[in-house]
């Protein structure tokens, strides 16, 4: 599989499009604000309140939420300038990157209007919007995509867990599509390994590319156990395993086809995050923090069991959004309804059995001088 | 007409696209380069040999003549990097700009290859290839499109005869679709002023992003006549508003439909372009050429009269490619098939009796300390 190739989010804006299902992402971005607004504070605070400032958000995706952190991020430096430089004017550059196939159509089309809303914002709050430029940049986040010494301030949430290539193996991972508790020892190294290896290509690859004191903040969708294999990154690759090994003890899916099929995602904890920062040596952490988000991020603690199919349906929906181009590329066409139909009827019984959580690492860091 | 949403070459790669219908301007692109290349020499040189480079072609469209230009951007400047500085390292960021509907993921997904064969060609040639960061940028170049000074080299080919508008007219412009002799005076003034407004904006916008000694080439499909209604620039347009005229007779299209449909596009002569330059005094004119192009780019000047008919076919599909979006949003896609084909064959009959060009205006400037 070259995932460069193959992953991607659902494009379009249809049911299962990752663009209607991406409600849980939008959660994530919302309760990561402050730690933005803090790296951008300190970053304009020390760049002694520059006419321009240059900034990427990496694994853009397309949908709502692409434009909505442009604009949380413009917003966000604004009112910062407003507060301790009114006078200065502002420009911002802002580049999207995601892989080649991410529909970057879809994202320009919207540009104007964004720009418009963005000022439009701003004249009722009888403020001056920085004027902000977008452009759009093709490729892995794991290779130079920029200039060197070109970025202020870099921005990704949930991207980082996606690894370059699926770790390569000399066992086969048996029943599994993902780290398992019953995959060998040697899968669960490849995997960490695999990502070792791409975190450190990533900060390797950042390091070059941004300014001295530039800031950082990345989301990535991860654990807080020491176990690899804890249920709370594994259980949900686990239910769409258990979906898939049904069709093959059915006959619908070949043993080998499932055996070869395996997901390229690596959920850290904080520990690994900061651990490959330190070895890497070119940016200071200023802030590690976990979050947890709930599956259905529409809900909140004290939602009622009735609520229950609603929630599985969604959670279901928001898995294919993200899931379904990796699983079409590997199985083809013909089985992907019943893959999904089963994943999401998995994922409803579980939660109304028991409430399951997202863990996310977010980790704000500033590139040493 | 808004311009910004309806103005774009077909996309695709069929029969009628623009990717294979655009060997003309392809050409062109090749007439230029001894300009291009003296500009770049010069850029580089006075910048005392620059660590980065950024670029941007406005109008880069999409097909093989969008990444052809950057690639010829990058051969040139290493081939002078490599006589002048050979130890210098150097990395390029290229911006491709063209109007939020151009196929932009079409580019994108070329790009990674691009990449490589760049690097593969100079490996070929022994020597190191500068490595080239792309990044699409949406948006008219009427408007702002970059940070402010940002910018050293600007490259524009066969996009700034295009109007931001429709130019408003007073009088109609009766049984035609652009200037010709027969439209009023009225008319003829309203496309003047409006390539005045439209050109001054765009060296207005370029002046604020381009740093001090930038350079910039840009190549207009214009004429060389005093004329603005001379046949060189218009008789293109007349062909296919004869062709909507017969149609119009026959009922099959409406008078009022006619009347109300005019090309926004302006071919100005070399003089036209100066005078807008030197007024509005960012930019130092270095050079400025007149050229010629035959309408069929793949004949020269011995073709013999049997290749007519293979002439006229090239220069109706080149033109579909061109004008289709523009006649079918204003038409309807019903007429669509009839009025190319009449025009194919208007085109063809006129070929056979003479030799028609096509004027291109190089100009090639520096902005002003």
């Amino acid at each position: 599989m070259d995932v460069t190739q193959v992953l991607r989010m659902n494009g379009g804006d249809g049911d299962y499009s990752y663009s209607n299902n991406s409600h849980l992402q939008r959660k994530v971005i919302s309760m990561t604000k402050p730690i933005i607004d803090d790296a951008l504070a300190n970053l304009y605070y020390t760049m002694n309140f520059p006419k321009t400032l240059i900034m990427a958000d990496l694994g853009c995706s397309s949908g709502p939420n692409t434009l909505l952190v442009t604009s949380e991020l413009v917003k966000s430096i604004d009112k910062i300038r407003l507060k301790l430089a009114k006078d200065e004017s502002l420009e911002i550059q802002m580049y999207l990157n995601d892989l080649p196939h991410n529909d970057f159509n879809t994202i320009f089309n919207s540009v104007s209007k964004f720009q418009k809303n963005l000022t439009n914002q701003m004249v009722c709050n009888n403020t001056s919007s920085s004027p902000c430029y977008v452009s759009g940049v093709p490729g892995s986040f794991y290779t130079r995509l920029f200039l060197r010494e070109s970025i202020h301030f870099v921005y990704s949430s949930y991207s980082l867990m996606w690894l370059s290539q699926v770790p390569e193996m000399i066992n086969t991972n048996k029943g599994n599509i993902y780290m398992s508790t019953t995959s060998p020892p040697s899968v669960i190294k490849a995997y960490q390994e695999q990502f070792q290896m791409d975190f450190k290509t990533f900060l390797k690859c950042r390091a070059e590319e941004m300014v001295s004191g530039g800031r950082m903040v990345l989301t990535i969708l991860g654990r807080q156990s020491d176990d690899p294999c804890s249920k709370e990154c594994c259980y949900v690759w686990d239910l769409l395993a258990a979906s898939l090994n049904e069709m093959v003890s059915e006959g619908l899916i070949e043993e080998e086809k499932m055996d070869s099929f395996n997901i390229p995602q690596y959920t850290p904890n904080p520990k690994e995050v900061s651990n490959e920062v330190e070895k890497e040596g070119s940016f200071m952490i200023d802030c590690l923090e976990v979050s947890e988000v709930n599956w259905d991020a529409s809900t909140d603690d004290n939602v009622s069991i009735s609520e229950d199919d609603v929630q599985g349906y969604n959670m279901g929906k928001c898995m294919r959004a993200v899931a379904e181009p990796l699983v079409l590329s590997h199985f083809g066409e013909s089985i992907i309804e019943e893959v999904f139909e089963r994943y999401t009827n998995n994922i409803k019984v579980s939660m109304s059995k028991e409430k399951t959580k997202l863990v996310n690492v977010t980790a704000s860091m500033t590139r040493k001088g």
